[in-house]
């Protein structure tokens, strides 16, 4: 059976502690989600936010594969006409084919939230929905705190529901807004409202404040509903919305369900660290299916039980999310990456070969310095490369220096690079001044280097991020730099780590320049 | 009704990845969790963990309010004799009153993982269970991969089960070893199995590889378990066990069942974050109840709904758990949430005032330049602080210059940073090396004010984040800075943002210093 699922980790996902997107992250985002095969992006709240509004104006013309983009927003004000409402405007502003509109279920809140009628209330759900279709929108309605509603006075829960029915609602979803509900509870009331409303899509939208969204999203499946709203990593007010990567997994690979497309699913994993890395969250290694421990054994009995019967201590296939089995100590599967990977380059390597096993030695070894090549498989590919005696050496450092300065005492920049490099007997020196020492430095070294290699001259970074591990350290600790280049052909990421941010991101552009120069060469040949 | 509960943080939450703890760490986990009014503390599997046992020995005579300490083993080998079994010799050297036994359940593991028979393995499991009873020990009895087992072959599930029974286990605990269980599912096969043994306790273990560790241990209650096993944290091989700071509180606060006694209950937040600091892991701030974020209200119309109707967006009492409420500041909450930081500086300010209008402004083009203060709510009052004219200037930055520079040509450190303050109409200049440019920079800049200030030599800083924004504006993009410091009294979070990381570290490690200096004299007054 198909469901529809829901991203709203752009707007509900927004509501929670320490989650903030750049506009350009937000596009991100959304490519990533539309990657994945999710069929709705619920991307801001533009009356509410002008930098949604803007962005909803600069994804006009957007094209996506499989998501259709929402913007949400609020039944109209009390006692006023839809039409003349400032918030349905900004909606329709938006431009998208799809909104979601929130109203309220319960009287409680009606009365004291709202401070208005009952009736009052169904005229402001029914007049907005319908204000909107008018305007040719397709319209999901979200009926804010469905089940604490119910529970009081299930008769007018049903009303509200009605209403957006009456006005043109596509898909009637109940929200758990405080996310107080027991799942049992969730699919008795879910199965009400889809007694009452046959053939109509019901939909889901749980809060996480009792560990329970997961749960309570699928007992609403199994009770009816066919949409399902969450965030893909679980972010949103509090204590956050449904996780989806677990759900996804949960509902298509473990009950049946069509979420996604069936080939997307193995990018489930890859998508969930994309987007992660946006946000410049750390996802935990326990979280299910993505996580980087969720397929990692440890207990020598695990270990030997995994081996014989694989069903044992996984549930579902590694490979089948796009996750890897891990094993604590060493050990490679056959159908791993690492082994494809290590083929591409020399096809008669075999999992037991000593190279491989020294490949392997010497990830483990970078890994536990603080090295991440998920996001960097061109750091990968060098680490490959260079034990397989594959890479030349393009380049030494002979020396190089940064300075930063405060205050600028008339200066453009407050800081300056200065490198020296040199490629078989002849050297090469360059200075330049940047923004920060990163910058100077990144300027510095490719000046140099251009000398020597004209092509680096097409070469521009287009994204540079800075992970702090261990940081209870802190500004001691271990820091993670992953570089983003492009020759307006290709792109490729590279990865440095070291305590000194400076030199770590000097090692990210180093492999940044060798990946470029190694291309170049293979090209030619 | 009362259930007990049983937390195996040092056991199971040992097999997770990252997780480790010193003896006496461990010891200091006990005791935590004894306050906190847990019955049963699995410590450890002394047979297969030399450490394990060593812990125990150290235990004997330990003095625990609440809890039995419990000691983890496996049923006796295959086709030998009980009293005989180096292992169950190890798990009565632990000198526990209680253990907690584990044996096989589905015919699958029996065959090809154990590779004996059917018979034998009830022979092993009754034989072990009634060697410790015979020894004066109360049993545990963990029937691993109970619900695959009992979905295989329901009646031989429930042999085994009737083999711990008539060895004289107190305790049948189902367990869900892999993590693949659906709740509607444990809860049917959890009422067979009462069914199967009237008046019998039975228990329940899940793990989270779906996500519903927690609704599945609920689950098996309502269907008449009344032993939870779980960890404080939910740590725990791949995905984690049942995590007890949501099963708890939700288990008694919100269905009535009693698990700890009732005052304990305001312990709860505490013991987590106490746990989690011994275990050096960060508490996420979205975990239910007891994290940072878990009554976090950011949206305007939560805030506005919440005060209103503190059930509207929370679902149980913050103090009831030892949290408390919380309002992000942000571009989203408008007003709401602002105005009572400001009066806790001036209560003569109103939402309309002129003033309140001007620090809402200064706080917006902030986040619009970059700044985030929801995670550095000492900045932020450092903005209100400075608007009403209550923060004195404590020094001047004259000058700073930073230098970082590879190799190291037989130096030791990578950087080094000269700081020149005033204060007044003195000067002080200081120099440091370091790890970085920042480090380098951190250790001059405090050098140098410790001369006046000399409080500032118990300050640290506790963690350090970078986040790079706009990143496709590459090294050249704004780079936010959160620096977490303590006196060992106080911790406070404070932010710096600029294009040039080094000086985004400067703002952050200056604001940090003012705060704590401020915070001085107001204790002085």
């Amino acid at each position: 059976m198909k469901l529809t699922i829901l991203d709203s980790t752009l707007r509900d996902g927004l509501q929670g502690e320490g989650v903030s997107f750049s506009e350009s992250d937000k596009r991100k985002v959304i490519l990533a989600l539309d990657k994945l095969g999710i069929a709705y992006i619920e991307a801001g709240n533009p009356a509410s936010n002008p930098k949604d509004a803007d962005l909803f104006q600069s994804l006009q013309g957007i094209s996506l594969s499989h998501a259709q983009l929402v913007a949400f927003g609020s039944t109209r004000r009390k006692n006023s006409r839809a039409d003349l409402d400032a918030g349905l405007k900004g909606l329709l502003r938006a431009g998208t084919q799809v909104v979601s509109l929130f109203g309220k279920t319960s009287p409680l809140h009606v009365r004291r939230v709202l401070e208005t009628t009952l009736e009052e209330n169904l005229a402001m759900i029914r007049e907005s929905v319908a204000f909107l279709k008018e305007q040719g929108r397709r319209v999901i309605y979200d009926a804010e705190h469905f089940f604490d509603g119910y529970a009081l006075d299930p008769q007018y829960a049903l009303e509200t529901l009605r209403a957006a029915l009456q006005g043109g609602a596509e898909i009637l979803c109940l929200c758990d807004t405080n996310g107080a509900a027991y799942p049992a509870d969730i699919a008795g009331m879910t199965r009400a409202a889809a007694a009452a409303f046959p053939g109509v899509c019901i939909g889901i939208h749980c809060h996480n404040d009792c560990g329970l969204a997961v749960a309570g999203s699928m007992e609403a499946v199994r009770a009816g509903a066919s949409h399902v709203q969450g965030t893909l990593l679980g972010f949103g007010e509090r204590c956050g919305n449904a996780d989806l990567s677990t759900l996804i997994p949960n509902l298509q690979l473990k009950q049946g369900y069509s979420c996604i497309p069936r080939d997307c699913m193995p990018s489930l994993t890859a998508t969930a660290r994309k987007v992660a890395d946006i946000a410049n969250f750390s996802l935990p290694g326990n979280r299910p299916y993505v996580g980087g421990s969720a397929f990692a054994h440890k207990g020598g009995m695990h270990i030997d039980g995994v081996t014989k019967i694989p069903s044992s201590f996984e549930h579902v296939s590694p490979e089948s999310v796009g996750n890897r089995r891990k094993f604590l100590m060493s050990e490679i599967s056959g159908k791993s990456g690492l082994l494809a990977r290590i083929q591409k380059y020399d096809p008669s390597l075999t999992k037991t070969s000593p190279k491989t096993q020294e490949i392997l030695e010497q990830l483990k070894a970078l890994e536990y310095r603080g090295y991440q090549f998920e996001a960097a498989e061109e750091s990968f590919d060098l680490v490959i490369r260079r034990a397989l005696g594959l890479q030349r050496k393009y380049f030494t450092l002979d020396h190089f220096k940064t300075i930063g300065e405060q205050p600028l005492f008339g200066r453009l920049h407050p800081s300056s690079a200065m490198v020296k490099i040199r490629v078989g007997e002849e050297s090469q020196i360059s200075a330049a001044e940047g923004n920060g020492p990163i910058n100077a430095l990144d300027l510095a070294l490719r000046g140099a280097l251009t000398h020597f290699y004209p092509s680096l001259a097409q070469v521009r970074l287009t994204d540079y991020k800075v992970r702090v591990l261990e940081s209870d350290a802190t500004t001691a600790a271990t820091v993670r730099v992953l570089i983003e280049s492009t020759d307006g052909e290709h792109t490729w990421t590279t990865v440095g780590v070291s305590t000194d941010i400076i030199e770590a991101s000097f090692l990210a552009l180093r492999d940044s320049i060798e990946y470029k120069l190694a291309m170049d060469e293979d090209r030619q040949a």
